[in-house]
């Protein structure tokens, strides 16, 4: 019977790595890392990096390439299509003698992440162990010494697209935004919120704002973009909490 | 000037720890460690053994009473006064020689945690960084396999009393529930949730349950009851999800 572990690798700095990931990787004996496709080749050579530290250069790493989305289906059976050929990249680059397989999942394999639903695809089924990482909240959080929550209040995570589609959810009082390609904040009344704001976290690039909405708004709106343009490719986060909370 | 690193260690699996926060404990020339008091002495234990397999036995540990909550206060009152004592608790155990002093958070130093609030009010003001953690959230969903998020869905994260004062939040698909001192999804229809729940995550006595809440419910309260009974204390946290999510 084969292991799949999910390995959360916390969102850019190897130092996020815990220790049960640590030994986890170490005692694989396959590791698939994704060559290149959806995802960054600087995120690719990060978790070639993360491996290499903690095995040297001779880990049993199999790399695949990621398959494309299908742009003509429309975005939820695109998103489905894709899986299943993921699954099946995942099958053929797997030989049946591997029983400890590991594979490199950014931050934590719960939040905003398809690899949990890829891996249920699988035929036969492996066990899977999923291995906790630390999150971009986290980072974002203790990049600027903030609380997620205020004094006993709840908070709202959430995408950008949802946050332009339904605005700010009735109730709320702090809400984050991930996944977010533009900057849907800007639905928002501005002088009824503070934002914190973070890209490329734990990075040698990672970017910070914060303050009133309607006072940096634009600031991180140029900021974004800028860096974007320089990059290639852009990952950010951000918190809003309410002023009068 | 000081430093005060507040580093987040995991919900009680040493191997939560990641390597940025044993670099930094091995660079704190003062570890603050809390003897008793509202902590449980078995997590006390955990926070000494913790340091010791970064440190060794002659770790520079300094030990603290944490005060107790008056209880003659009203809540938010006993809460600010109990804050007050403990930030000054704190500057009469750190002296004034030491640059680098690390305080071990549980969990993450972002969620329901008071210590960043604590330490704002220290005086005069040091430099704080946060050192992210493992959170309960994520090995509630690592123990189970299951994904914080549906596809693209937002999630909310509240209090066990918020869930029994205000039901299940508006437009909500997802609810993690936490600080719950009962059994609060009783308030819930039971038909129509989902619940996956863990106590003790990460600890040698962690306890899991999962099912339809209508159907399983009942047990948990009985898990958590004789649980609770024989240890004297405990953790839980729950994620619930529409069964039509
Ligand atoms: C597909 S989700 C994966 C999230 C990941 N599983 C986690 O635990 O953080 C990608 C989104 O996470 C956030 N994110 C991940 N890494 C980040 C980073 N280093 N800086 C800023 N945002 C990040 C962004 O909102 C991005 O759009
Ligand atoms: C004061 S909060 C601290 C949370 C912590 N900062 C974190 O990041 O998880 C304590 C609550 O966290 C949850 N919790 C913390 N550790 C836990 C564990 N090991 N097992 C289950 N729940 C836990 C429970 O809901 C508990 O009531």
């Amino acid at each position: 019977m084969q292991t799949l572990f999910l390995i959360g690798i916390g969102t850019g700095n190897p130092d996020h790595l815990t220790v049960e990931a640590r030994k986890t990787l170490a005692e694989a004996d396959l590791i698939l890392i994704p060559r290149k496709g959806a995802d960054r080749a600087d995120l690719a050579d990060l978790r070639r990096q993360i491996v290499a530290s903690v095995l040297g250069a001779d880990a049993p790493v199999v790399e695949f390439d990621l398959p494309r989305r299908d742009p003509a289906l429309p975005y939820l059976k695109a998103v489905e299509d894709w899986h299943d050929r993921i699954a099946a990249v995942w099958a053929a680059s797997i030989p049946p003698s591997a029983k400890r397989v590991a594979l490199l999942v950014w931050g934590d394999p719960s939040l905003y992440d398809s690899t949990l639903r890829i891996a249920a695809r699988l035929s036969p089924a492996p066990k899977v162990r999923v291995v906790p990482g630390i999150t971009a909240l986290q980072v974002l959080t203790a990049a600027h010494g903030i609380p997620l929550n205020t004094l006993g209040g709840d908070f709202t995570v959430t995408t950008g697209r949802r946050l332009r589609d339904h605005g700010w959810p009735q109730g709320a009082t702090t809400l984050v935004v991930m996944l977010d390609q533009g900057a849907a904040f800007e639905v928002l009344e501005g002088s009824a919120y503070h934002i914190w704001w973070g890209a490329y976290l734990g990075m040698a690039n990672q970017l910070l704002h914060a303050g009133r909405l309607d006072e940096v708004g634009a600031e991180i709106r140029s900021m974004r973009q800028a860096a974007r343009a320089a990059h290639g490719w852009i990952m950010d986060i951000y918190l809003l909490r309410r002023v009068d909370a």
